[in-house]
């Protein structure tokens, strides 16, 4: 299981006029390129790659459905791409799901199943569902098509941004960033920014397979348990250096972006441009940073903007 | 004095590559298209007027330098022009102007003056210095060449709106939706939408002439004390419709375009999708809702974003 550049290639004739090509601003303030994927369809990069993996369902898959483990991002995704192409969905959450979370998926049409206690055993749940149901399931990062979806992006960017040469990406399971060092291929260097407080990704890439890891952070969209296996395996060998920031570079980051870029970000869409404030990664014409997603309760929203 | 389509044209030439093409998205949510003119340089539409008329000033005026009165977005606009332009530029403020705003002027280099104890003896002291300076005063509404290069962001409208046939924008002294009318010149609606509180343009408009009135609205940059002559002469005859908006409607709107539409807006910038969301306004696939701006205090927009 693998993912190449040729796959992202296919991604992005797939996607093509179903999601939105989210626009790139100069922040002369920043000193880099902030590519604005929190205008992405549902609020974030995840709706590229659930819509190339729904896309690629085979007629009999789309019988029989999709179900993915979520409370988050991925889950409107999912539920998003699901109405699209027309497909059953199930999101399998978990008790104590904020009720925003939940009216944010089943506002698409999905099923959501809040019974198990917690999220590990709604994972358990969603493998047996599989096995009862036979329901194709979304995996959020550990999927050649999802990361091959995620990579277009890195597409984006490369006609996008004068003098490309360094991207900054907010990491959590490694969806993302390894779509990206996938459709860069070498063309340009990949920094991944984790929260000191959720390591999952450095974690993983230091002792080279998936480590679990206690989170606990305000970027919950970077905040997985652990990394994916196909992330990691796509990413080692210095293909991306890793960064950590503090929970306060995160919140200057999601203010900066508020008050100078008019960005509403959420968090963890704010870790990446909140290194380069921080001067962890060196700002510059050829630097593009990727706001990843706009998704946060505005009670939160408000908390960070006002400090607390 | 008066401002045709032709000036509008011009105006376009001279900002071509000066200022930012701002993008136009589709909301699904609200049902119109938003126009995101808070990316626009200095942070609001503002920067369109200003550099079209810093840009003809003669060799003798840029000798002189220019002078304006304001405390929000215009002040930014014209120091900034004054710095594209390579101009001297003094901005007549006054006591008790938020240290914020100042600051976000001085990064300009212009020279602020807050000695004046109020708006009215700022006014005063602008047109002293007009006299004894030589200072060209630009002002922020009742210029042609400021209206003229308002009137830009309606061209960009008509390239980016499908079927576009009607635009909704916030009035205070009335020099954006003027230049839209004038841009447009019958091609698409307009509606003009003024908070409550702050009725100096469809009094003025009501009357025939500029109106002095009270103001005590969130949206600071729709509340001037009267509208301006030469935007009135241009609005009448039924060329704006009038919509009036509640303080709880403008708050509604800035909540709706930073949860759904991710665009951290001012109160002023959200007044124009109040109206649609409140239903003052029918939506539509030719609907185009004008973002006007993003300088926003973040202490007052974390008040409106948790709802106080």
């Amino acid at each position: 299981m693998s993912v190449f550049p040729a796959d992202v290639e296919r991604a992005r004739a797939v996607l093509a006029g179903r999601i939105h090509r989210t626009p790139t601003f100069r922040s002369s303030a920043l000193g880099v390129s902030l590519k604005a994927e929190l205008f992405q369809k549902t609020g974030s990069f995840k709706a590229r790659g659930a819509l190339n993996r729904l896309a690629a369902l085979t007629p009999d898959e789309r019988e029989r459905g999709v179900v993915t483990w979520s409370a988050g991002n991925h889950a409107q995704a999912v539920a998003w791409a699901a109405a699209e192409e027309g497909v059953d969905c199930l999101l399998q959450m978990w008790e104590g799901v904020s009720p925003l979370k939940v009216e944010a998926t089943r506002g698409y049409g999905a099923a959501v199943d809040l019974s198990p206690p917690d999220p590990a055993a709604a994972y358990g749940r969603v493998l047996e569902i599989v096995e009862e149901q036979g329901r194709v399931f979304v995996h959020p990062h550990s999927d050649p098509l999802v990361v091959a979806g995620h990579g277009t992006i890195a597409l984006e960017l490369l006609e996008d941004v004068p003098d490309f040469e360094t991207v900054v990406v907010g990491t959590g399971g490694g969806g993302l960033v390894s779509g990206i060092v996938t459709a860069l291929d070498g063309r340009a260097r990949v920094v991944g920014v984790a929260p000191e407080r959720a390591q999952a990704f450095p974690a993983g890439l230091a002792a080279g397979h998936s480590v679990r890891v206690e989170t606990d952070t305000i970027a919950d969209g970077l905040a997985p348990p652990f990394a994916g296996e196909l992330p990691l395996e796509l990413c080692r060998g210095g293909r991306v250096e890793t960064v950590l920031v503090t929970e306060d570079e995160i919140a200057e980051g999601m203010r900066f972006l508020y008050a100078r870029a008019k960005l509403a970000c959420e968090p963890a869409g704010a870790a990446a441009a909140g290194a380069v404030l921080a001067g962890k990664v060196e700002a510059g014409r050829g630097v593009a940073v990727i706001v990843s997603g706009g998704n946060v309760d505005p009670e939160q929203a408000a908390a960070i903007l006002r400090g607390q």
